[in-house]
């Protein structure tokens, strides 16, 4: 995965008048979904489940995370829809629960993904450590930034940009 | 933008063995990026930066911040190298520096775009408070999972997979 290498250095970026008022999480979606999110162990636990470690010993042995750690942060993300339990049983053990990403679950894969690229080019690890490939094909797949009629966009193209609160309730500004 | 209303609920997982000691930081992207990351912080102060919003008042008034967590923050992101400061210098002032993402740090743009989307999607909170267009257009820009050879690929076509150390040393796995 070479995403990286595309990205180029500058990104336009539109600065709003600073305010000086703590922004409240239900006020920008980037940040209502930290706020949601909490910590990064939400991230890695995330990531076991989409790599297919989804049961409670084996995301603990795997990520060494203490137990009650994970108990919550697997109560937080079910709490919030973003990932399910699921029966199992294995022979002569009693029925247990695993964990699922939801499809709301799925809307972060793209988080992982970022990661796994940014952590490829610029970690130095010297070896892929993950991969994500498309099932049917098995090539590489990536992210790329498009717009809706599919035209990809180079980040020096972006345009990041605040929406104050009067003209984001309602009306989207046209050009 | 609509990237989310295309997932679908299944992602094909395959499953390693799970192993039982804990993984090293340096022994997965994912892992070594969020571990330099070190906290959901780096993720809102990256926020500021990329909306423009560069000062270190600016940025502390706006995310209601200690002082001691922002600069403790901004000097992780600097020496990480995904953000760098430059001067400026108001008049009649003595010359400051504000900070702004490197090359590095648009790599982690995606970042925020998914918490972008994933939150305008799911947290209800009823305005879009984040825009992310092309310059030149004023169009939407979202994230779209592509292979090398630009087809789309849709989260439910998608393998996410991890590479034994072995394996992953040096060879890429063929199909």
């Amino acid at each position: 995965m070479d995403l990286s290498r595309e990205l180029r250095y500058h990104v336009t970026m539109v600065a709003p008048k600073p305010s000086r008022t703590p922004i409240d999480p239900h006020s920008c979606s980037i940040i209502g979904a930290v706020d949601a999110l909490g910590d990064v162990w939400s991230i890695l636990v995330l990531r076991e489940l989409f790599l297919g470690i989804r049961r409670f010993n084996d995301i603990q042995g795997d990520l060494g995370i203490s137990r009650s750690v994970l108990a919550d942060r697997l109560a937080r993300l079910v709490e919030l829809g973003v990932v399910r339990t699921a029966p199992y049983q294995e022979p002569g053990d009693r029925v247990r629960h695993e964990y699922r990403p939801t499809r709301k679950g799925v809307g972060l894969l793209p988080l992982l993904v970022t990661l796994k690229t940014w952590g490829d080019e610029y970690l130095n690890l010297g070896v892929e450590t993950v991969r994500i490939t498309e099932r049917e094909s098995g090539e590489d797949v990536r992210l790329e930034f498009r717009t809706p009629s599919g035209k990809q966009v180079q980040p020096n193209q972006l345009v990041a940009q605040q929406i104050p609160p009067a003209v984001g309730a309602g009306v989207r500004r046209k050009r």
